[in-house]
């Protein structure tokens, strides 16, 4: 018998318990340890998992195939991804774009000096969403790639929200234009403001006595998070709140618009539609574990993304097998 | 400056036209010659472009960095793989599923033998569709597939109305039912007879004082083909099949609609609508040939697919590059 992949997690929020959920779904893969920064003796309890604090990641050295960090691209990542590479395989989800070549960087020398594998910037975007986008152009040369998010939650647009003064708490969906959309597969290739692609639907609970039309004021003008945008602001209560915006749900499309011969339009495209986003991004890091321990194996080492990894590695099937179901 | 790729096209109906397109789109790329069964001198001649008689291929060893095989799958690729396989790099479309295993063994053989790398089964399905069967599958590993073709012209069905009695001249559209991808997209997982994925219209030209009646039940029950469809046979004059119905689009859906966590819904999808199936098919082929020349430089050999081979490889475009504009 195949002995199981060793996971280990760095980080417990959504995403580090979505990528929990995600290695029960896979039975060559066994979580061996979370690390956390909160005190281990105080996380809640559950069935079967082990806390560790995260300086306790180095004794666990030789003991886990693969890091699965979950931290967040503002602060933790720059700082965990190299450490743990130092120690372990790794995948995470870095997604500051403008950042990434830069991440790579660094990475790949820890990596490459280690003798690891890093798996950086997985998940959907970047992730499926850039191999869409590399795919597409690749076959198609001559054309243009329309990306559109949503409907979701943003993370970073609904904390704006509420650093809004009178705001108690709030939620914001990016919405794709549909009709904007419907043009797009229809053959047209639309030169394409801002405010055309997307709107923004936010939903906030004011604090008692606020002046409800100056916080509508602040956030609609917000520069860089809502002015460029068709922006609207409902208020709700708090009860409302919770009972029907505490998921976190999310999508998107990626289209190429392209051109063979003598103007024959092709389309190509790529969506998503996820009641959870965590934990839909938690089960890509998950798969890219299997990839990045299966190339360690091979003897590779360095920072790779979703460009540079055969699909067949995500699979816990054989190429025989493969070739067979799926092909 | 990097040389460009030498491209040697095998096979010069609509699909080896398409690679003939394909590549002056791509500027790494120069065709070198195509090989063809009719005789050389009586192609139309067409600004700079070598024909050769098949037979000459094998002058043409070390010239042609990959031949991109454009041959059908029932007589031609069986054979001319294979051969090929044993002097240069190939790509081919090969797209008798039930038999991809057996194919993939014998051109990896001799691939193997020869030292070159030969791409087998690319295209969009056996291609871009097999890729994300696969992906969606490794990422959501609890969920189903469903695969959707159209709308689009269907040879072999166009073929079988074509062999009918009193059927002076045919074409078949296979086209998916709507209403059922609207419910998969909505997270349903429906168990669907054969008959509810997809309808099969066909327009026919019937010959002068045949029994349209009896040619549209000997269409609509006819095993295999039709019988197990809701077929509709529409009568029409052979100036409309030529203005209405010689275009050959096709395209279709790959949706994986999976569970994550507790019963979180999950749908990734991929969608082609293709004006040319045959100019699209040969752009794919042309960036797998891309991806096979790379491979042979850095020593790999033998037969690959599409779950084989990293994305970057077929781009032109550096690592850096991609990780800059595109993850």
């Amino acid at each position: 018998m195949v002995p199981k992949l060793k996971i280990g997690i760095v980080g417990y929020g959504n995403l580090g318990q979505g990528v929990k959920k995600s290695i029960m779904q896979n039975e060559d893969m066994e979580l061996i340890a979370v690390f956390t920064r909160r005190d281990p003796a105080a996380m809640k309890a559950e069935d079967g998992i082990r806390f560790e604090h995260i300086s306790a990641a180095e004794t666990y050295k030789g003991q886990i195939d693969v890091m699965i960090l979950c931290g967040g691209s503002a602060t933790d990542l720059p700082e965990q991804t190299p450490y743990m590479a130092s120690m372990f395989n790794t995948v995470d989800s870095f997604d500051t774009h403008a950042k990434i070549p830069e991440f790579f960087n660094t990475v790949d020398a820890v990596a490459s000096q280690a003798g690891v594998v890093s798996v950086i910037s997985t998940g959907w975007d970047p992730g499926l969403f850039s191999m869409n986008r590399m795919l597409a152009e690749a076959i198609l040369p001559v054309g243009q790639n329309f990306t559109f998010w949503g409907k979701g939650v943003s993370q970073g647009h609904s904390d704006a929200i509420r650093r809004v003064p009178g705001v108690k708490a709030g939620v914001q969906y990016t919405i794709p234009v549909e009709s904007v959309i419907e043009r797009i597969r229809a053959g047209e290739t639309p030169q394409l403001e801002t405010r055309e692609k997307h709107k923004r639907d936010c939903y906030v609970v004011a604090e008692e006595g606020a002046d409800k039309a100056e916080i509508e004021k602040a956030i609609v003008t917000m520069p860089n998070y809502f002015a460029d945008y068709d922006t609207t602001v409902a208020f709700i209560t708090e009860e409302q709140l919770k009972a029907e915006h505490s998921g976190m749900p999310h999508g998107g499309f990626v289209i190429r618009s392209g051109i063979t011969g003598e103007n024959t339009k092709q389309i190509i495209e790529f969506g998503l539609k996820l009641e959870s986003n965590p934990e839909f991004t938690a089960s890509v890091l998950t798969a890219y574990a299997r990839a990045a321990a299966r190339l360690s194996k091979e003897g590779a080492v360095g920072a790779k993304t979703v460009f540079d990894i055969p699909l067949a590695y995500l699979s816990p099937k054989s190429g025989d097998q493969l070739r067979k179901e799926l092909l």
